[in-house]
C-alpha cells in the first residue's frame, strides 16, 4: 500500500490535526507565502512521490484566497509526481452557487469543479454540499459525507415530544426530512422568497409548527439572516421556541450577535469544518474530524465507504440504501 | 448571417415540424436506418457546411435509442463541417437521474452531458429539467427554457378562488411557487419517501389544502404512480378535486388509464415536448413549438433570450430578475 | 497485487459466468433498473474502491441498450474509485459501421468509441473487430483477440483434402488468407456489392472453388442474407457443399431458418461472444471464455498477452510475428 | 465571407502554386529555416487573423520533416488567431500505419492524428487514404477525396477489349472493384503476404488474368517492390502486358529503375499528390490541382463536396449513393 | 463583423473606461455581488450572444479576487453564447511565478494560464510578462504588448549624453538591451541574488555606471525593495542619480514613502495597467490606453498586430523583424 | 513495487546503456524500422505491461527524426498497457524555441511539449533546459536536472585565481552566476544580438575581463558561432584565454574545426547528454549517466529527487533552498 502523506492549508489547520490525529499520521508541514504582488506561493514540505496526497482545506471565508491556496497546493503535489491527491474539502462555499437563476451568471460551483480538475486533483472528499445535485458538478469521484448523524446525536436524550424539524426553505426539505426521521419528528418549512443575497422573505409555513418547539436545521449559516426571518414567521405561526442547528456555521458580520440574543433560539449547534467564531462560548461545536479521518482511511485501505455506513451507523451517513432491496 | 438548418430525429417528427412553421424554415430531411446488428445509422440529407444545425430530438422513451439517434445526427452534423450544432432536446428525461443516492451508481444526467460534449455538441436548448442544477452538469452553453407560462396560461379565466397548487415533494416545490405566484394561489407540498422507481409514499401534506381544490404541478409524469398517491393524500386530507398539470407528459404503463379515471382528477393538462398518448382525447395539450421557434430565432439572430422574457412575457419564462435591481 | 472485481451487464450473463470460472472468480452482483421514464440506472453491488474492475458486456442486439448499460456501470465504477476499468466487449458491433460511405453520416464505431472515452474507461479487451483499423478509433489500450484459432480447431481432424475457405468479401478477405494458412487450405473469395444494409450483390467469386467444398468464414452474421447469396453464387460456380463458420454469430430475422435449412449447408460453427439461439440445436458453439479469462488473468498479472500466442499456440491468436525477424 | 488565406510548406510547392492558380488566389508566402541545433521555425508571411487558412503539405518524404514543418505552421496559424485551419495533405503516407499487427508497435496513422489534434487544426481534406476506416482515426471533419475518377479518366478511349483491373493486394481491392466498375471491366487480385516493409510473396491470384492485359491499381507506389512481385505473378498465370496506375507515386530507391525497364509494363500513370520524380520522362502524370481546388472553394463557401459529385462527375469522386435511394 | 462587447472587472474601471473611449464603445455595465458566505458572482448586464466579448481586469492586487472574478465573468459570458471572449490583462501579475526554483511548488503562472483555459477564454492580450517565454504557458493565442515605447518616449527630448540603462537584474537585461537601443543608450545591470520574496542582495553591477546617470527600467515595481537595494549598490560604484520607469507600478506597501523621498531618485514613471497610487502626485504615468485600444481594433477588424508595428512605430511595440529580412 | 523496463530510441543508445549499467537493469531491446515510404514505425521488444517503462531518447540532431521515434516508442509503451511512461530527455533542443520574438511563428518548445502530451506520456525527466520557464509548457510532471555541478567538478583543482565565469548572453545570465558561486569567481556576460539563428553581434562585455582568464559557460554549442564571436570581443576587452564549458555540445557544422584551433581556447569540457562528435579525441567529456541513472531510481523508489541534493551535493543540482529558510 502506498504511503499516505497529509498537508492543510491556512485556512483550518485546527481541523487538519485533529483528523491527523484520529488517523494516526503527523500532519506534513507547508508554508503558503504571498508575494510583494499578491500572489500566492504554496511549498509542500514533505516528499510526495508515489505518495497518496491528502490537502485538507475548506473553501470558505476568506473563500477566494482559500480556493487559489488549495489549487496551488494540489498542483504543487501532482508536479511533485504524487501517485493520487484527494481535496479533502469539509466545507465547499462554492456549492450555493448551483444554478443559473439570473441571465449571464457563472453557476460558480461548476467553475469552481472545473478549476479543480484543471488543478489535477483526482479524488473530493467534501461534506453536505447545498444541493446533492452539486455532486454531478465534478468530473472526478467525490465521497459525499453528510453531518445529519453527528447533528442528530445531540439531539438524543433530549424529550423530543411536541418539536418539530423546520426547514428554512421549501427547496430544501428533503435533508429536514431525513434528519427528522432520524429522530422520530415531524417536518415543517418556510416558503421563502429571495429578494438579494441577504434579504429573504418567508411569506408561509408549510407544516403545522403552533404549539411546538422548532428545531432549525440549515446546511450553512452566513450572516444569520434568513434564520432570524423563520424564526420571526415561526413565532408568527404559534411556535414557541427553536434549537439552531447547520453544519456550515460561517456566522459572518452580524451572525453571533443576531443569534446569540435572540429570545427564541434556545441554543445553536454546528461542526467544525470551519473554524468556530472564537467569541461565542455558547456555541455547541461538533467535530467531523473522526468522520473525515475513518473515510480517508477507507479510502486510503480501498475498503468501502458505503457499507460502512449502510444502515448501521446512523451517526454518519444517511442509511444508504440498496436501489433494488 | 449564417444558414439555419433544422433536422429531427425519430423521436417526436410533428414537433420538429411544428417548431420549424413557427420559423417559416424547412424542416430538413434525414434517414436513420436500424442495421441487421441493431446498429444504427443515421444520415443528414441536406448541406450542412458553414450552417447552424439545430437538431430536435426529446431524450425521452424509446430513450436509449432517442438518445443514439441524437448522437449520431449531431456527430455526423460536426463530421460535415457544420458552423454549430444546437441539440434542441424538448424533455431530457436523464435529468431525473440528478444525484448520487445510493452507492456505486452512476449519475445519468451528468454521464449523458459527458456523452453529448463527446458528440461534439455546442450547445444544448432544453425546458424544464428535473433539477435547476442539472444545468451544471453541462460543459457547454444551455438555454433552460420553462413551461410554467404556458401552464399558468391554460388556468387564466378559471375561477380560482379556493384552488391551491401541490407540488408533490417537498424537494421540487420551488417551481410551484413560483407556478402558484403567477396564479396568486397559496401553494402546498407532499412530503414524498421514494421506495422505488415506482413505488413512493406521501406520508404528510405541508400547507392547508382542506376544503381546497388542488391544481398539482408536476415536470413529469410517467406511469403516474406518484399523483395516484398524492391524491389519495389530498383526499385524506379533506382536499375536494384536483387538476394536474405537468410539462412533460410520458403516460407510460397504465398512466393513462388510472389518471382518466381517476375520481379526484378534474382535468389533466400537459404540454407537447414529447409525443402525446393517441388513446386520450380529453386530454389538454399546449404546444411549446412557439416557444422553441422564439429561442431558436434569438439565437440564431444573436439577440438575447433573457431580455425578451425579463418581466414582459410570463407567459414564456419566468421573470428574470437582474440580480441587483 | 490490487484485487479483482467482475461485473457483468444484462446482455450475456452466462458467458461471464463461463468466465469468471475460468478465473476462478466470483461474479459480483450489479443491478439495472429500468425507470418508468424508459431512462437506466445500474448499481455495482460490490466494492470497487482501488480495484481492478472488469465489466463484461457485448455491445451487441439490444445494441442501444446494452451500450447505454455498460457506459452506466463503467461511469459507476470510476465514480465508486475503482483503480482501473476494463471494459470486456466480446462483440462490438458497432465496429462495422468503420467509414464515411455516404455523405454526412457519423462513422458509427469511431463515435462508441468517442462514448465509452467520455464514460472514463481504461482499457478495451474485444474480439474480432470487423476491420483491424477500428483498434485504432480507441483512446485508450485496446487488447483485441481473435476467434480463428478456436474455430480453426473445430475443422481440425476433417479430411479437408478437397476444401476452400472463401470470403464474402474480397474487402475482407485477408483473416480469411490467414484461416486458410492455418488449415492449409487455397482461399477464394466473393466480389460483393452492398446495395443496401440487407441486400447484396455478389457478381463474382475470385478463386478456384468448382467442385470443391467451401468453408465460407465470416466475421459476423446478423440475418445471414449475405451468406445465402454466397451459397447461390458459389453453387453456380460448382461448389459443391458448404460449411459455415463466424465468430459473432447473431442468428438475427430469418438467419434460423434461412441457414439451418439451406441444401448447400453441411454445418454451422459460431462462438458464443453473443448468446446463441435457442431454437437451433444443431449449431456448433466453441466457447471463447477460456481466452477471455486467460487475457483478463494475464492483464491483471502484467503478462504480455503477445508472448504468450507468439508463434506457440494458434488457437488462441494468430502468430504474432516479431516485425523484424 | 471570411478571407481566404493559402500557405505552402516545403515538400510540395508547385502542386500548391497550381491549386492557388485554379483557385484565383495568391499563395501566401511563409519561410521556414532550420537552425543549427536542427530545429525547425515556420513563419507565416501573410496576416492570418479572422481568415481561413489553408496549409499545403503532404505527410510524405521526406516524411517527418514534413510533418514537423506543417504541425508548426498550423500553430502558427492558431497562435495568429486564423479563424479556422485547414491542412490540406494530398498524401497522407502514414495512413498505411493503420493497424497493430505486431506486440507493441504505435498505431502510426492514428498517432499522427492525434498529434495534428494536438496542433489545433481545425479540419483535414486529403486524398486515397490507404484504408478508408483511417477516416476514423481524425477527431475533427475530414474531407476524403479521390482520385480514381482522374485515373479512370486516363484510360477512356483506350480499347479495353481484353483488360482487367488486378489489385496487388485481396485486401484493398474494394478500390479496385470500384475503379473497374468505372471502365466496365473485370477484377482480380494477388493474395500478398508480407515478409517485411519491402518482401512480400504473393502466392497466388484469384480472378481470371490468362491472356488478358492488366490495369495494375495501387494507392502508392514507393519502391515498386510489391508491383514488381505481382508483375511476376501475373506473368506465371498468363498475362500479357500490364499498365501501371496509382495515386501517390512515391518512386523511391530503386523504383524508376525497377517499373521504366519492366518488360511487363506498358505505361505507369499517376498523380501530382507528391512531386513526381524529375528522371522519369515518359511517367504520365495527372493533376489532382483543380479537383483540390474545387473542394477548397467548396469548403470556404459553405456549398456541399459530396452533392457536387453525387452521380454526376465521376471523375472526381466515386458516385456517392444516398444510402436510402 | 460581430458586433462588440466590452466589459470592466471591478480592479480597474477607470481604464477600462478609458480604452472604451479610444474605441468609440460603450462600457457595457455588469455588476459583482460578494455573499454572506464571501462567494462571489458576476452578472454581465448586456446582451454577449454572437458577440465578441473583451473583459478587461489585470491580475493584480487584489489578486485573487481579481483572478476569480475574470474566471466567473469570462464563464458568465460564455454560457450566455458569446462567439469569441478576450481577456484583456493588461497586467498579468502571475507571470513572474514562471518557474519552479525549489522542490514542491506550483509553477504560478502556469497554474492560473491552465485555470484561464478551464473557464472558456478564447484570446488573452497582456503586456510585458515578466519574462517572454510565459507566453508558452498558454494554450489559447496570446496577442503580447510593450509599454516599452511608451516609458522611451517618455525620455524622448531629455539630454541623455550621460545617461546608461541599468536592469536590476542580469537575468532580465534583454529588455532593457532593447530599451536602450532605443533611446542610443549603454546598458547595465545588477547581479541579484534574491534570499526572499522581498530581501535580495545584489552583490554586483556589471557595465560602467560610474560618473552616469542611471534609467531603472523594472517591468514591475511591488514594495520597492530591489530598486532601493540596486539605488544603493549604483551610489557604490559612482552612479549620481537615478530616473525609475516601470511598466507595472503596483507601489504597495512603504513603496510610495521609500521612492518618492530616495535621495538618488530625480523621478519614477510608470503606466497605467494598474491603478496608481493616489497620494502619490509626482508620479508619471502614462496611459496604455491607446495602445490596448488600438489592439482590440484590430483584433477585431482582423487587421494584423504585428504589421502595424513592424518597423513603423516604435513607440507601441519592440520593431518585429522578420526572421528571414 | 512495479517492475522497472528502460528502452533507448536510436539517437544516443550508448548513453541509454551506461545509465542501465548504474541502475543494475538490462537495457530491453527495440526496433525502430523505417519503411520505403519513409514512414517510421517502432517496436518494444520487452513487456510492458503494468510495468514503469522509461525511453531514453535526446531530442536532437537528427531532431525530428528522434522526436518522432519518441512520440511513437510513447504511444506503442501506452498502448501495451505500462503503468506509467517516463521519457528520458537528456537534451531537449526545442526548448530553444521559447518565446515568439517575431510575428506569426509557433514557440516550438510548447508545440513539441503538447505533441508529447498528446502521445501520452506521464512524466519527462530532461537536463539544462534553455531557459526555466520551459518548464511551464509542460503539462505533464518535470524533473529538470542541472550539469553544472558535474561541470564545476571538472574545473576543482585549478588554480582559478585570475578566472572570471563569463555567459554569452546576458539574458541567460542567471545560471553562469549560479555557476561562479560554485567555484567562487566573479562572473561578466557578454551583449548580445541576434542576427539570426547562426549570426550574433557582441556589442558589449559586462562585467571585468581584462587580464583575466575566462570559462565560458553555455547551456547549448550547435556550431560555435556565437561562442567565437564572444572569444574575439573578450580578446578586445583585454581577456587571454578561455575554457568553454557547455551541457549540450552538439558540435555540428564548422564547430570541432572552428573549436578545436581557436587561439584562445584552452579546452572544451562537455557531457553526454548527446553523442560527442567522434573526431576530436581532445574534448573533455563528463558523463550524466550516474546523474540519470539516481534520478531514475529515485522517481522509482519513490525517494525525494530534491532532498537529495538540497545542500549536500552541490555536483549534481543547484542547492535547492527551502524558500522560507
Amino acid at each position: 500500500m502506498r504511503e499516505i502523506v497529509v498537508f492543510s492549508g491556512s485556512n483550518h489547520p485546527s481541523l487538519a490535526q485533529r483528523i491527523c490525529e484520529e488517523l494516526a499520521v503527523p500532519l506534513s508541514p507547508s508554508h503558503t507565502t504571498r508575494f510583494s504582488n499578491d500572489c500566492l506561493q504554496s511549498q509542500l514540505l514533505a516528499n510526495c512521490r508515489q505518495r497518496d496526497v491528502y490537502i485538507i482545506q475548506p473553501v470558505a471565508p476568506p473563500t477566494q484566497e482559500s480556493l487559489m491556496e488549495l489549487l496551488m497546493m494540489i498542483d504543487a503535489a501532482k508536479g511533485a509526481s504524487a501517485a493520487q491527491v484527494t481535496a479533502v474539502i469539509p466545507h465547499f462555499a462554492y456549492a450555493r452557487s448551483d444554478k443559473k437563476d439570473a441571465p449571464r451568471i457563472s453557476v460558480g460551483g461548476k467553475l469552481v469543479a472545473d478549476l479543480l480538475a484543471a488543478s489535477g486533483v483526482d479524488r473530493i472528499l467534501t461534506m453536505t454540499l447545498h444541493a446533492p445535485q452539486v455532486h454531478g458538478f465534478f468530473s472526478m469521484p467525490v465521497d459525499h459525507l453528510t453531518a445529519i448523524g453527528i447533528l442528530a446525536e445531540h439531539f438524543r436524550g433530549w424529550d423530543l415530544s411536541d418539536h418539530v424539524v423546520v426547514s428554512p426553505d421549501l427547496g430544501n426539505a428533503k435533508t429536514a426530512t431525513q434528519f427528522a426521521r432520524l429522530l422520530g419528528l415531524p417536518v415543517a418549512a418556510g416558503s421563502k422568497q429571495r429578494k438579494s443575497d441577504d434579504v429573504v422573505v418567508i411569506d408561509a409555513i408549510v407544516g403545522d409548527v403552533a404549539g411546538k418547539r422548532a428545531i432549525v436545521l440549515d446546511d450553512e449559516i452566513a450572516t444569520g439572516g434568513s434564520i432570524v426571518e423563520l424564526l420571526d414567521r415561526l413565532k408568527d405561526f404559534g411556535c414557541t421556541e427553536a434549537a439552531v442547528a447547520c453544519t456550515h456555521g460561517l456566522f459572518r458580520g452580524a451572525a453571533v450577535e443576531r443569534l446569540s440574543t435572540h429570545p427564541m433560539i434556545s441554543q445553536v449547534v454546528t461542526t467544525d469544518t470551519v473554524a468556530p467564531p472564537s467569541d461565542w462560548p455558547q456555541l455547541h461545536v461538533r467535530s467531523v474530524a473522526k468522520l473525515f479521518a475513518e473515510a480517508i482511511s477507507r479510502i486510503h485501505s480501498g475498503t468501502s465507504i458505503s457499507t460502512l455506513f449502510d444502515g448501521v451507523d446512523p451517526t454518519h451517513a444517511p442509511p444508504q440504501p440498496s436501489l433494488f432491496a
